[in-house]
């Protein structure tokens, strides 16, 4: 019982400048659960949906290795609903709708059969909800990453500090890091947010990359260079997932083995952002992960010999 | 006679979140000259200065090895001098004053002793007077870098798309490789100016690294994750002072070698914004080059051994 994934199973309906889509299946642990399959088939997702969640979704999870014994599933309820719209640089979006529906009041209940995880990817969620479920856990994971944003820096700032206080890497964006520390510099943000808790913080940048940080290190990985960001929606929880992914495959937490996680979880992005919603990472094979993985050791390797 | 060095030498007065200073040394030339002078001592410069130009500072070029009888002093005129103010993310900066003087009538003579270079850098001037080197110079250089800005793109395109067909290597940042070719993607991007003449494209994107493309092959440099950035002025040009210089050291342009020479131009740029002006870059020694190199190789060091 290896990794466990709590966070949001939706239904997005995403516009971008390269067309739109009527309600298509999201949720950051739809994304990061898709993703981490590929590195390991002990998958457990604890989230909530409404009886209107299609019944191929939950049977395509189960192909992909991915446990739903802890996905609610609410009778005569709705499930969660998202819709954006990009903006033409793609880095900015505006939110249309937003519906809670089961997500008003869920309650993260792990099954019994899925304690003893040794790694939890806990997805974008009300930080007192992510603090929850790792209260309910009977034994601390190995490793504990969580995401957030800066809505709940926004109205929940206390809690998401008692939750950070918990966890063992945190990922946020730029502008995350910048608002939770103060701090323009990310280095001096860094510093800072290590400080409230987290070994390790990954700084997502989107297409400029992302930074990995613990207390002495620091670990560069480049975004690859696209023709076309198709559909940014889901790339950070793919991002995630790769990286948990790779972690909970190899049970290694070291650095070296975080930053191959990075690079790892960087190409499964890559993936996500060719096609709207989960299409392009629900239909690759691992020849496709592999060559992906190797463009990025071309994008970064030099050799320079140092007298 | 290996590196000629065309560009500005000037006065600058910059503003930003961290102070303000005087009139102090700055130019294209300058920070391309001195990046280059911690690799290769056969450096020649061709500018123009006004006979208010400090004689201590043409003494530091002879120190640092560059050769100034291709620097024309003017008498009775003034040295070009800009005036910038930093806003507080320090990537974006309005001009308060520009007062081309000497610039206004700079015609750049090659002095005969200086044919025979291997390697050009071309600093951002008018694109006409780019050209006008290029044609003065009796033999083709092995390499032609150029610099240009988005100023030459809206008020002298026509001249600078002539002149761009004549060089190797075109370094220009992120907004203005969108404005010259028109296309949003980088990789569009890259691929369409590729085809106005440069071999290979260089787009800096600041903060968030360099990226070096050519017709088949794309490589990623890292900007160093900085505490601060002091002064971001003569970064690029810093950038590719040590680009050229590497390449002007070794003689050798193949592509594994421009690598090398971005990493090499990063590392010398990532000195330059930490002091105000040229003052980081005039005390450097051999050793504190090596370490910031170093601190590149780790920061995108992995070891990924794929199936």
């Amino acid at each position: 019982m290896s990794l466990l994934v709590v966070g949001t199973v939706a239904f997005d309906a995403i516009e971008t400048p390269f067309g739109k889509t009527d309600k298509i299946v999201g949720g950051a642990a739809t994304y990061a659960g898709l993703a981490a399959s590929y590195f390991t088939k002990s998958i457990n997702l604890v989230s909530v949906v409404g009886d209107d969640f299609p019944a191929e979704t939950i049977n395509l999870f189960h192909e992909k290795g991915i446990n739903t014994k802890g996905l609610q599933i609410k009778e005569g309820e709705k499930t969660f609903f998202w819709s954006g719209k990009y903006h033409n640089d793609m880095n900015t979006r505006d939110t249309l709708i937003t519906e809670l529906n089961v997500l008003n009041t869920f309650d993260p209940i792990i099954p019994d059969e899925l304690q003893g995880c040794e790694f939890l990817m806990l997805g974008n969620l009300m930080p007192q909800v992510q603090k929850t479920v790792i209260e309910r856990l009977w034994k601390r994971p190995k490793l504990i990453v969580l995401d957030t944003m800066n809505f709940w820096m926004d109205v929940a700032m206390d809690s998401l500090l008692e939750t950070l206080a918990l966890v063992d890497v945190l990922t946020i964006n730029d502008s995350e890091a910048r608002q939770l520390s103060g701090e323009y510099s990310l280095v001096k943000a860094a510093q800072k947010i290590l400080k409230m808790g987290p070994k390790y913080l990954i700084i997502k940048k989107g297409e400029h990359g992302a930074l990995l940080f613990n207390e002495h290190q620091v670990f560069f990985a480049p975004a690859l260079p696209l023709e076309d960001v198709f559909d940014p929606t889901g790339a950070g929880d793919t991002f995630a997932g790769g990286f948990i992914g790779h972690l909970a495959a190899t049970k290694d937490i070291s650095f070296d083995n975080l930053k191959r996680a990075i690079i790892f979880g960087s190409a499964m992005a890559s993936f996500c952002v060719e096609k709207f919603g989960i299409e392009r990472l629900v239909n690759l094979n691992q020849s496709e992960v592999n060559e992906r993985v190797q463009e990025f050791i071309d994008l970064v390797q030099f050799d320079i010999i140092l007298d």
